[in-house]
């Protein structure tokens, strides 16, 4: 079986507005035969870095070819570029806000070009919605089998969101919470290959954590726990509990390591 | 390639109760092949208005055919009847509660029947979910090619929501919030169209706000600013940030130009 | 026209995170042309109980040989195991934590068989992700084809879920509340069938309740209501409003019927 294209979708829209349907609906125009899916539509209003957390724990693991439509776009209607990507074997058409960068971070280099040719946007672009007149309709037309050098030119300069690199003094390794999850979990900048041992001893939010486990089912109710998350970051949860509001503490929080 | 007609699903039924679930099984039930794409589950509850602005701003963008469902139904086991409707080439199958009348507003005359051929319901169906018991297996039938004239009669008569018309009086325009969106940003009844010029100066929950832009990325972080939404309405935004609770306002909050 | 088989996904991960994503990647890997239909991701964090609430009022009106995906699972890493099952038409991939036994109750007996066969994980099986390193790649394969009987081992014992019965003394009958539904709805687990009669004297958080109805429209805005839910259960309702909010309670809350 021949099948179309696959074709994500990931924004900071929420559903409870109509911006989501929009999009949809201008994109199956296009390619009545697409092959939506749904990543997020709960990315947090505006938050880029959350955004490129998302793509990165998520894209890998895709089919090669899918084309992902990202739309975390607070300089949407400004002169910030809309960027075509092809890299790892995954198409996507984003933002350049450095909401993909986290993504190719370390592994090769992808191809990129400016989507600049206006005959395949909604004719009477608005300022704001650029998800509707300009993503989905470039989206349908490529998941229809549009060549990209029709989009626009070849570029080597893009934003690129910084990595917060942790920092090794002596004995201890400083790095910070990246991403808070849907359970609390705080998600660390420190590879677990990087760490000194295991077991180790954390600091974070004013409070030593030193029980160390592999999975959150090891833990007593309520106790907070050292774990490395599925993507091998160190990981601070809380067992059927969040972390996040048991330490009071959020993305950017530091985090030692001894 | 011949694909199934689309087929949308908007509800207030929320994604954590399994009654968005049991709809689509009755659904696929009757046309497996049904290409179901949600576009929202998360109307907030019974709130007709909220989804006469959603489908209003979501419908036009869909390709001729579409098929789509709307349940969004206080009156669900009273008297209230159900409506089928062709109109501006999108089909609908909606509560008579008038939550599809913004989407046909001005722009010709629709085709309406009242569903009552009871042949193609779930057999028993409940006082409390016409979603699964009605909604979801005419769906599934109309979208398998079922002829709209089995389902009832044409009628000429349905429950209109009103629009409440913007009020010009001297060199004022009196209006009202007619929709909070995602990100907290104040969608009016004000046509940029009608507006007297441009800057404007606008007045809301106790303030005045003169600074115009032409999307949020010129606005500073946390500045209130006037520009004209995505749909050519007069918008009230906070960059970064959300005008709804920095105002304290809401749907229904009037709004004046001057 | 043949189409693949449909594949559900229900999860408590939430769409702000990129777990979803990358389960969804992981299963059209294996399947490029399977039919994905997301069913929740907004179970409330390692609730098994609202899990198996959730499966036992939808799962039933679904297409015969359609595989559900559950993952709802404070387990995973443990010793826990993992469940294929297949029972009145319906196929389910779950962690055996009692999730499913509610939709299997009084209803003849399932087909169950513990996965074991690693050949169809993903390598490298993380402790804290079985999600994206067991259940995706097995359903995908699954949805392609795979026999079952290649999965693993017939079982006959597997974790239960108990059923709170109620309790009939002299004339009154002691239940509680089941569940919760996203409109504060109190549906509790005294069947619409075993009832003394029609009106009942409901008493639930304090409050004493006589007005029953047959539909939420009947009953004045803000007015608590008693009625038979969608699912044959007696159901406290406040009409535009929220029941659980209203009383302060929730799942577990004792309820008596006179």
């Amino acid at each position: 079986v021949v099948t179309d294209p696959l074709l994500t979708l990931t924004t900071d829209f929420g559903t409870d507005s109509p911006y989501v349907a929009a999009m949809k609906g201008v994109l199956l125009q296009r390619n009545p035969s697409a092959r939506l899916i749904d990543l997020s539509h709960a990315i947090p209003p505006q938050d880029v870095r959350h955004a490129a957390f998302f793509l990165a724990g998520a894209l890998a693991y895709w089919p090669t070819g899918t084309l992902h439509v990202l739309v975390v776009d607070p300089g949407v209607g400004t002169d910030r570029a809309i960027l075509y990507v092809e890299h790892a074997g995954q198409r996507l058409l984003v933002p350049d806000n450095g909401c993909w960068t986290w993504f190719h971070r370390r592994r090769g280099t992808p191809t990129v070009r400016q989507v600049t040719n206006r005959r395949y946007w909604l004719p009477g672009v608005s300022h704001t919605f650029h998800g509707r007149d300009i993503f989905a309709p470039v989206a349908g037309e490529l998941s229809r089998g549009l060549d990209p050098a029709e989009l626009g030119p070849l570029v080597t300069e893009w934003v690129r969101l910084p990595w917060p690199e942790p920092k090794q003094e002596g004995g201890v390794i400083r790095g910070e919470v990246l991403f808070v999850d849907h359970f609390g979990n705080l998600i660390t900048n420190l590879p677990g290959a990087d760490l000194p041992g295991w077991p180790v001893r954390v600091e974070v939010g004013g409070r030593e954590i030193t029980r160390c486990v592999r999975t959150y089912g090891e833990a007593m109710a309520g106790e907070l726990v050292v774990l490395l998350s599925s993507a091998d970051l160190l990981e601070v949860a809380r067992a059927q509990g969040s972390a996040a509001r048991t330490l009071g503490v959020g993305v950017g929080t530091p985090v030692t390591v001894t």
